[in-house]
């Protein structure tokens, strides 16, 4: 199968159909803008199977998504979208660059649910951004960015609903969004613990990137906990 | 006179009056977060004087300031306000740190208004941030926002045109509120070649600080040669 790209930690293959993409997750895991650079032993086949319960759990609810089904142990089908230049984060616990950049502990609560739009550049570091500077760059439209915060909003509300009936508090998480070729949004990428932060709800214990990104141990164990905690939910 | 305050480039003083302060401007003239600093001969009394026209041409034109009256070369009594810890910046042209940050050309021109906000707080370098931090942060309520943004588009429409008349291109500039006793939110602080970016019409020539800041020459020569268009403007 043809490659079409290869990100950080999946890559994507053309398929038969025009519309369809196959989304492959490898094991590399990356941090501080690539600075960092590892491997997460199986993180690939456990965020493939973590992204599609969650995708799942999403469409359920009502959420359009890229995710069409999962075809092996690293690999999904997906509808084929092009990616809105943007991450789009979500802060219900100050923590990472929030906290660092604004002075905030880490674990403190936050008066509102925080958005952020970050634009997706490398060169430029992911450098975080407002809607005015998304429209001015011609990343998005404001009507879109409207109905994004509206679904992220929701998706919000649905994951830390999920992830507390695990006994993890959902602190942060970044969603991308792509664009199929009628123009719906759809939500894309992954849901992961490379994508989230993941707090155990008794002990604060770090279940996820985290735990790579500050050098602690048994990374491949936190990955591992949250997939049997969801296993445990879905029976 | 009891001083209240001192900033980079004002001090604050106390008079009789508890909802009265005296703004002092001097001449000092810091860049880069107060990296680079120095001083601009004479820029206290032009930047008063500029300031001074500027809020009257608002006061006249319905946006409600600070300002009542210049007592002398480089002093204003002015309402006594409670600062809002924002800076709110206004891009109608790409330039400065948004062009350095995001990689747009200085001088392109940008498919819509940008509008920032940024949290003033010099330990973490006056970061941007947007309306959820800001609320968050218990720095303002999205209210306050909403009100702060109109005020802030009008003025951008009214300073466009005033500067357009003295062949001035206004790039760029940054605004302060704040709130009085009652919590009415006024237009604060100074609009001058110091919060300003203004290019020359015709030849795009600075006419700003960032003669300062790039050290280019004839620093006061443009501020002087600013005043006397205004001066032509009003006569």
């Amino acid at each position: 199968m043809n490659m079409l790209y290869e990100g950080k930690a999946k890559r994507i293959f053309e398929t038969e159909k025009e519309d369809q993409v196959i989304v492959y997750y490898k094991d590399d895991a990356t941090a501080f803008n690539g600075e960092k650079k590892g491997t997460i032993e199986d993180k690939g086949i456990m965020n493939n199977e973590i992204t599609s319960i969650i995708f799942r759990y999403l469409a359920d609810h009502g959420i359009p998504t890229h995710y069409i089904r999962t075809i092996s142990e690293r690999e999904q089908l997906v509808k084929r979208v092009s990616i809105i230049p943007l991450e789009v984060i979500v802060r219900n616990v100050a923590a990472g660059s929030f906290s660092k950049r604004l002075g905030v502990p880490e674990g403190q609560s936050l008066q509102t649910t925080i958005f952020e739009i970050c634009y997706k550049n490398d060169d430029y570091g992911d450098p975080l951004i407002n809607d005015t500077h998304a429209v001015a760059l011609g990343l998005s439209t404001f009507d879109e960015l409207k109905e994004i915060y509206a679904l992220t909003e929701k998706i919000n509300h649905l994951l830390k609903d999920f992830f507390l009936k695990l006994g993890l508090i959902l602190v942060d998480f970044k969603l991308e969004f792509g664009k199929d070729k009628d123009g719906n949004i759809l939500l894309a990428d992954e849901i992961s613990p490379d994508t989230c932060r993941l707090w155990d709800e008794k002990t604060n214990e770090k279940m996820d990137k985290d735990r790579f990104r500050r050098n602690l141990d048994n990374v491949k164990g936190a990955y591992s906990e949250v997939i049997s905690r969801m296993k445990q939910g879905e029976s």
